[in-house]
């Protein structure tokens, strides 16, 4: 629970103190009258990017806490609970206090998903392949459903969240935006259709790549997606069951931008905006199309090949779009700490919409926003084609 | 002519190859007949980035081109000169044959202003401090104009060129945006006001940066801008007439995004969108209020002190913008070599607007797109502020 | 037990499996009939260089072997030991076997000493300085026996060993060496005779160190030992005992030697070659003079101070001499796997000699030869001076 | 002039602007009565190493020194020549000043030979592959004489030296040193025998290398000396006279000490130490068989094939010894700022010995010690294999 397996990932011991610190930082340290910090030193060692609270313990370096140990985090963990369980019962209510909670409860669900991402890549570097979830998934169908292109209608749209319930920072403000009529496809790719770009070559055609797509390629000597491997049986692909045969109905994950954009020239189409992909959602709500999402409560721990009727919309995989990430018109992040929370991060990175087999269905909406650099590719990430 | 101070950057005998080349590669080779290339060798060495056309030269070696001398590079060019005149003078008129002319004339105008970004590169890194003009500009005014609020009024604006007259493909497709009421500074941030922020600690301030921005001033241990020293005769500026006292009523200049963002950021204002920017040059193009720029043939090269009745729209410096630099709706690129030009580029970028004290006067126009990384700044970079 | 704290260190799980994956592989699955290999995989992940057994699992990534765990690695040793056993028993004895299995004992005693030496910078990353070793050592003086020149004369020394007992291959072959008349100290150099060093601005003054290490300096800005930290209490020192304060009379360690070298020079001394100190120490033997060695068996855990009667060429800590390591006239390495053992290291590296407090005492000898990058700090190394 | 092709090359103006400030500062400053500075900036610009002079200009950025131009360096030089000729003329001799005078001469010879060196570094990455020396060398014989087996006697050779004549410091002390009977090549290794090497695999099998040469061959996908290079036409190597097709009978050169290392491991031999090869060169002298060597004078700009009676111990190529660059024993440096000429640097370096047919005669003797780090493969070096 303690290896790092690069800096973008954590251990599985600090994401579960770090979960709990930010509700003894941001609730328990300045609203429970009387609490007293569980250990200063994880203050320090548990802070992930919060400048405004002091220096953080450098990223790259997380997998060398060995101590506290795990259970001492698991202490941690129900101290903290146990003090947020008493504010609870003794403060008198407060928006703000239940809005903290609430962004405190989010804020661990993206961890829990970030916990499968993380575990997954470090488990995939072990030679011995090991399985996250012993569990067999149920039966998985062979075949998608054939690919429709649903088409929506061009007009002003809603975007972002506005009102009571919860939503992050960067949702907001609500605005209108002016779409024009698109197609989308009524699935993600799948790892069959991504199979015959690379055998058509897709990874040795520059015109099909983005500049910095195509230098990472030739430099990493990029042949197919992350968990993929070419072996004598066949394509496999890594998953959280352990090393599979590759299921060509089954939705293609792990690409990178650069990878999910030079598919889409492939196939002579091209990846949704953020807008798009909002307006159509939201079309599809209307029509009462959203439906049976296979996310975290489904416990599949992958994505499932599309049967009739799903869109796939929610659920599956992270659908990267050809937005950067950039704040909304009247965006104003807050000036405390917690304003670090979303704002800063709004450059270089491009939006992902729709939430994962590993994301709970509590958490995820048609106006999130998730965000990754173009380059990352062990996120639980897929693909869906537009055209104009 | 041929020192390469950073990988960005190239050496002045390589810039004037290379425009050459890119005459000879794209109209010679293919619409002159009888035309024999000058040298199979130089195809390769001064290809910038045509993957099309096969492996370029590593850019990050360019100065290692210590042959041809320069001597046959200048007959490089003379020959090239005499094969397009004459193709002119034989060819019956074709518009196809005329775009890529002024494709080339338009990609050379674009190396021409490289060339002086570059050499004050490498001149900068000199202890000795070289001037690359002797000539001492006018003298400069040691006060600019009062900044002052201009209120663009909100609604739907004509974004991009289309029609008969050159632009590069990235300008289009022309269409429709709407941008809500702003307000836009009426010139750009002096060093003056530059060096407001970093008496204030802005570089030593987190809240003000960017994440990727933060990270960099802590790498870098940034404290100023590119070109500035503090000397014990006070801070002072390389320039192109070499090392100068800091004017503070001049536009600062050679900032990075990251900088100019968290400038904004610091003065409470924000950086405007492209689209605002563009809409507001039309703004006041309407209300006849872009004359008089610090272009190319002014030849001051340097950006000066804003004077009554000059908004700085167009020359003096390139404006960052907080759009990232992505294809508008529509656009696709050609599917030749010629296509590579700027499509492939539309990730990780930011746009800039409106030209710079190096760039002529019949190359910029209001739709003109420039972009360049986050990080960089070499370039003859400023900033103007935006607000709601 | 997982924890890699930089490539250079391996994690304790990795050590354990390792030393008995060496018994496997050059002892049991050879000479064991009807043997059967514990687990395929482990032949790949445990081998740490030997390339004529297929390419080792990368020495930086030890840190990611999340399987197998530890149970497993115990069950590990477990069968190899058994294995071993029951060799022992059934076979005929053979002195082939006899130094094989010496081999993997004397293989085995090295990581355990290396155990010491990576937990400990494990340890010394984490913030909290935990102590590896709760058990306060006894005791100890607060000062250190007077430094005496010891004179040893001059002559042809018997330098490496021969015959029957076990020893490495890189201390052959035996043979003579003519040193001249030397003196040599009677300890090791103190932590407060360092102390005066760096007061000195020993990290200041280039003409005290090799160009190499200059470099190196000035670019880690390294200003004290490994271990030490400057705090508002004055120097600090962290150890096996968790962080204590610097007692000045303890010899100095976690030198590289770089540093013992410049310190040597300050002093206005040098360090010896490997052949004086052998000769030095072969000398005092036949004076009966090494004796009451600190070495494993007290489980001191740490140098101590010199006492009277004390030299510590035996134990405390490692000694940099002044000798790269290079074999000795007519070495000649095997040439089956054992062979990579020492051999292929004969580059770039330093002789230390005279094992420390974490090397059992039926481990070292006087002729015995370890070797470091001369960058190196985290082994228990220390300096004793020469003169001539 | 001005170009630098990597970190460890200088530019041919660097070099000529470096070995004057060496008289500069050395001599004139300090002795010619009224001597001013030529140029305050060429003090920190040409300094290449000595901090005892203050901090030198950064090795890796001589590439950046624009300014001063060629004709300023020239006359710096002409300067400074004046400077010592007026010196030699008006100041009383004194053997201080003879001394200093003749190690700038070394000095400066020293650097004519890496003017060479440095020059085909640079060129060597042109891919024009232009030639440094356009005069076509001598018919080269396409044979050379069979190898034979110099038995070299054992016993006390005295190594070093002494006395009046010129030498480096390091040369020093002179002493006696004990070798056993041994036996060395009577010519260089040839391209042809490298060839068998490379043919039979010797790029490929691990056993034949030190490890860090093992890292690096593996690292950086190394399969043949620096400067060979495989067309479709068979070997070629690029030397100063351009790229000529490769002739088995020449001494093979750029080698890497580890190449020289594995193939000598290959042949069944391995190289000599420093002390062999001057003892075994004292020998030859004796017996009058050290004549006619390929130096400078001869201006054939690269090694020649040996012929009856060439034994190649001077001139042709630097050869590597197994000996790393250490003091000889009572060696002391300087303690003014010429002390660091060769002191410093003995750490992690190979000593060669010989010359090459780039050094002038009257500057290398058989004491003569040159180093280089093992991995360097851009000097004039080969290899003379040795045995027991």
């Amino acid at each position: 629970m303690q290896l790092q397996s690069m800096p973008d990932a954590s251990p599985t011991k600090w994401h579960l103190a770090h979960t709990s610190w930010f509700f003894e930082t941001f609730v328990l340290n300045s609203r429970l009258p009387g609490y007293r910090t569980f250990d200063q030193h994880f203050h320090h060692l548990f802070n992930s990017y919060y400048n405004s609270l002091g220096t953080p313990f450098t990223r790259s370096q997380r997998g060398l806490i060995s101590r506290p140990d795990i259970d001492r985090v698991y202490a941690y963990r129900k101290s903290v609970d146990t003090g947020i369980e008493k504010l609870l019962k003794d403060s008198p209510c407060s928006s703000n206090l239940a809005s903290l909670i609430a962004l405190g409860l989010n804020h661990e669900q993206q961890h829990q998903e970030l916990l499968l991402t993380d575990i997954k890549h470090a488990l995939s570097l072990n030679p011995l392949a090991p399985a996250y979830s012993d569990g067999i998934p149920e039966e998985e169908s062979a075949t998608a459903e054939p690919l429709r292109w649903l088409e929506i209608p061009g007009g002003c749209y809603g975007i972002g969240s506005e009102g009571e319930d919860f939503f992050f920072d960067n949702e907001g403000p609500a605005h209108q935006q002016l779409v024009q009529e698109f197609s989308i496809a009524s699935r993600l790719v799948t790892n069959g259709e991504y199979l015959a770009f690379i055998e058509d070559g897709g990874y040795q055609q520059h015109r099909l790549w983005l500049s910095d797509g195509w230098a990472l390629v030739q430099q990493n000597q990029h042949r197919h997606p992350l968990y993929w491997r070419e072996t004598e049986n066949g394509w496999q692909q890594f998953s959280l069951h352990g090393l599979q045969p590759l299921n060509e109905a089954e939705p293609v994950h792990h690409l990178s931008f650069y990878e999910a954009d030079a598919f889409a020239t492939w196939a002579g189409k091209r990846l949704p905006t953020e807008f798009e992909w909002e307006a159509a959602a939201c079309h599809l709500r209307q029509l009462d199309q959203l439906a049976t999402a296979n996310l975290l409560e489904k416990r599949f721990l992958k994505p499932l090949p599309a049967r009739r009727g799903q869109t796939q919309f929610l659920g599956d995989l992270w659908e990267w779009t050809s937005s950067s990430y950039l704040p909304y018109h009247g965006f104003k992040a807050r000036e405390d700490a917690v304003g670090e929370y979303n704002g800063k991060f709004m450059c270089n990175q491009k939006v992902l919409r729709g939430g994962s087999f590993a994301t709970p269905s509590d958490h995820i909406r048609i106006s999130y926003r998730n965000f990754f650099y173009p380059h990352q590719a062990w996120q639980f990430t897929g693909v869906r084609l537009a055209g104009d």
